[in-house]
């Protein structure tokens, strides 16, 4: 295995790691990117973005991700798509080896972990045609959409119920499915959604198949716990609040640097105080925001930091 | 005088302000900003963005401000242009009373301020006329307009000194103008300065003159401390460094949460932990990068978290 040489390694091509190749490549050091897919990570699964500043007509998801891809490479930026990093360790002398499945190791002086968060997935059919064609997880992106229309909220957390009382400021009616007669959320949350006309609570239940027309919801098929009846709910949009999973695998074998919830705890910076060289930014970090202009804020953000490492470890 | 109400008063619009203004209004909470000059805040000074994520192109500071401006207003955020607020006060019973120079003050539910910072100025001749123009003070931004040129650096702390370190890349020479013979900076980066072959010192010197070609930086007119003695440097960029001002007047009247150098001390999620109801974004609170991108990821961030507030507060 060849071991190739470069300044700053980014992990995850989505609007953080991309800003960050951005920030680092016009640093002038050499500047690597990995995305295990196309560039824009998560945002390309996205079909249309209303709130990235200064896009007022909006963007498609894989266009805003081309966008960013096609800045970073300007400034020589090197993006390696479908490329997934396996592991990484420190290297003997400083810095940090990266082993990826394209048969290259790569050691770099500094690297920026930028690999996201998914949602949790519902594995029920139809949730893979239909994600971000009228199935969503995140409400502040995407309510916008769905003014005046019928949307289910699936969930029973705080997210689900927060979320679900967000909703109801576009939709005419929201659908609060959860699987059991209690919630996780706190109990003011709950009752607040109670007392809100527009939402329905549909308990002791979970979903169990998406439907659509091919191209967009038209409903969801959801199923009683109790006597496992079925029934059918027209709906436009789906939100699924059942939890969402930071891609921490990277660095978990690294060091103790993650909070309960999996995401890892950064310095204001991005930096990892335990492991110096090491930053990460985006849906990663704790209290990320997830949208994409605060992804794209600290990831420019993480990179400054390395930048400034690299010229003082010199 | 009357008061006009709202939820979200923004103080503020340059990248931060807007982006929360976007996030504010797509909340459907009546949501207005308060620019006291043109829509992009000290953006409007840039000729050309080079590093806000997705415009591979590069685009104008006015093109950014007015796209960031006309999103917002998509959404119904209310903006005010040319409109100073004079003082923000508690009101009684809860909520903010801001009052403006338009004659007319605003009971807001909740309040992000999104003011800025500036420069300090040198207040010498051709410094208006030139800035944005071969006049800056960010290197970040503006190093890749610089290639194979020679600038001037001036200033004696630390971001006066990482900075000129910073230009070498890309400048082919750098006079770093000092108006003493020593340095405020640590002496670890003035010794790494002095081995910097492209780096001339210039001590005990002060600027008198930016010159210009009516269009352009050409020039640097110096004096000398220590005789008086004026010569002219030819540079076709100057980088100023000689501080930074957050412009936190409205904040200080409400409360101590501003830290030494002036910035206000925000949570993660820009709230104010001893002022309900109270946000900060971007340059004007600590830790801040002063990059476009993060400001406005901030301003976003900010935003989400007064909708959580005013939510909550019900």
């Amino acid at each position: 295995m060849s071991a190739q040489k470069c300044d700053i390694a980014i992990v995850g091509g989505g609007p953080a790691g991309l800003a960050a190749g951005l920030y680092g490549a016009r640093g002038l050091v050499s500047t690597i990117i990995f995305e295990k897919q196309a560039s824009g990570g998560q945002i390309t699964t996205t079909s249309w973005v209303e709130n990235y500043p200064a896009f007022p007509d909006g963007v498609s998801g894989t266009d805003l991700g081309e966008l960013m891809a096609r800045q970073a490479e300007k400034y020589s930026a090197q993006i390696e798509l479908f490329v997934t990093v396996t592991g990484i360790e420190r290297a003997d002398g400083g810095g940090f080896v990266l082993r990826t499945d394209s048969g290259t190791d790569w050691h770099a002086r500094a690297v920026i972990l930028a690999c996201g968060a998914v949602p949790r997935r519902l594995d029920i059919p139809g949730e893979t045609k239909y994600t971000g064609r009228g199935l969503s997880w995140c409400a502040t992106c995407d309510a916008n959409f769905f003014k005046d229309k019928v949307v289910a909220a699936i969930g029973g957390g705080d997210t689900a119920v927060e979320e679900a009382m967000y909703l109801t400021k576009f939709a005419s009616k929201v659908y609060l499915i959860h699987r059991r007669d209690e919630f996780r959320a706190a109990p003011i949350a709950v009752e607040r959604a109670r007392k809100n006309e527009k939402i329905e609570f549909v308990l002791d239940t979970v979903p169990v198949e998406i439907l659509g027309d091919g191209t967009r919801v038209t409903g969801l098929r959801v199923k009683s716990i109790a006597n496992d009846a079925e029934r059918t709910i027209d709906v436009s949009g789906i939100f699924q609040f059942v939890g969402v999973e930071p891609l921490n695998e990277l660095v978990t074998n690294l060091a103790d640097v993650t909070n309960n919830a999996g995401y890892i705890v950064v310095e204001d910076d991005g930096s990892i105080p335990t492991i110096p060289g090491l930053f990460a930014a985006g849906d990663l970090t704790n209290n990320s925001l997830k949208q994409v202009v605060s992804a794209a804020g600290s990831g420019a953000t993480a990179a400054a930091a390395a930048l400034k490492y690299l010229d003082e470890s010199e």
